[in-house]
């Protein structure tokens, strides 16, 4: 299943895709993508029922971030082999877990707001994990139970916020807007292999990241299991995996966002993100 | 006006204390101390009530952390003087800025968990500020107005976790039990200066923390406006403003937490917390 959330700003509605890819609204079903509705009952439930038979959303609505209730957002620092090289450090020994605000969490067509201090801007692909069940103390070998589905990530980080300010890497990904997440979550038995998906970054036409989780340093089931140990996941919960190459930081020379810039992302499978970068209210 | 919430975890009720130190409850006046609550407006409503009309809350229920929906749990590394030096680490240019898991917040005096990998386990008594209206890019001389209130926090550490497994700060400040916070929330006009407020840590009776928030490095107006560069703060988010000296890693020798160890945390003017160490489920 495709499940995602349309409507405005704060007041998104359920939603998943039909056989032929149109909005059918879910929310005469459950009140929302989040909570309980993530765990493999409520996943089934959803199952249980014919899309066709559900209102159709007619016209191209917003689409909010494909998950609501989120309690944490976690990201996976340099773990990619080629992404640890661009940027010049050395691969972790274990994930290299950091957090990034949830009210950075916006719509994946949303715009990328530019902190009033930026002049260092950067784009982040990343295959999204989204917690379905309680996961404390989990094994790898029982980790993508407690997984509900994935979905497209922006990871977006300021580098000279990351980097230079005296903070933990947090302060470098958490303004307003960076965090995109969707533009459907996508149930992991449609995700058959996470370590297998293609994946691109396009500024302005140009693609600037060509990867594939294949490179991951850690992969999917080795980051749920790792974190379970240091905090218990909860329903909603999402973690940004990591970035293959071709950030800007990592170019020669070097090349940041500007006011203007349209960014498209996709992960194979997942969809395709959209933003355009403006001046931070 | 001391706030707080009381009963069952995931359960709790809003409540207010009486001039006489009693609960009374304000589940028919507000849904939960949270939100628009938190608000100047939702306070001003709560003082225009008299506690003594509220029904009394009889015997000794358990209190939740003071507030709810906490979005954000940040953190401020290194923010005393005396507490850097003890840690052999400089005086950071900014404030050091890290995240807490939200999902580690509980009630002041419930159980610390120490995690089942864990033999560096330490205490943090911290000036908790409560965020109440949103707050994007506020200045120094306005940041206080976006405040609620003030409350104790105890940011629970552990030491390897945080400093030799890879990773940025945020997983060892995140296990279950790691946060907890209250008694109560004490509104910002019965705090006038946060700034010399007297703070104490007891283990097992003995006294190991026992400093002021007169010798922190940035005070809590630089904290708020600072922030407020990287992320927007909204109502219900909880920083902990850092720690005075005594902590058990600064100690010569180190002392760590063991099972069943009890601490004491208090914060002038900000209620006792009372914690027992115990081991992981």
């Amino acid at each position: 299943m495709k499940l995602l959330r349309f409507g405005a700003p704060g007041q998104e509605r359920p939603g998943i895709l039909d056989a032929h890819g149109a909005i059918r609204d879910l929310s005469g079903v459950v009140e929302d993508i989040a909570g309980e509705v993530l765990s493999d009952a409520g996943l089934d439930r959803l199952r249980g029922i014919d899309p066709e038979s559900l209102p159709r959303v007619d016209g191209d609505p917003r689409l909010g971030p494909c998950v609501a209730g989120v309690g944490k957002f976690l990201g996976i620092g340099l773990n990619y082999a080629d992404h640890a090289a661009e940027t010049g450090m050395d691969l972790p020994e274990e994930p290299i877990v950091f957090a990034k605000a949830t009210s950075c969490i916006v719509g994946p067509n949303d715009d990328v707001q530019m902190p009033k201090t930026s002049d260092k801007l950067d784009w982040e692909v990343e295959l999204g994990v989204i917690i379905g069940t309680r996961a404390k103390n989990v094994s790898e070998a029982e980790a993508l139970n407690h997984v509900a589905g994935y979905c497209v990530v922006n990871d977006v980080s300021e580098r000279a916020f990351q980097a230079k300010r005296s903070g933990q890497w947090t302060k470098g990904k958490s303004h307003d807007g960076f965090g995109p997440i969707g533009p459907w979550l996508v149930t992991r038995d449609e995700v058959p292999d996470p370590q297998n998906l293609a994946m691109y970054t396009e500024v302005n036409g140009h693609r600037y990241q060509d990867g594939s989780t294949k490179t991951m340093h850690f992969g999917v089931a080795t980051i749920v299991a790792h974190l379970s140990e240091f905090m218990t996941l909860h329903p909603g919960d999402v973690i940004a995996t990591g970035t293959p190459p071709g950030v800007g930081m990592g170019l020669n020379p070097r090349v940041f966002l500007k006011i203007g810039d349209v960014m498209e992302l996709s992960v194979a499978g997942l969809g395709v993100q959209r933003q355009t970068v403006v001046r931070s209210e």
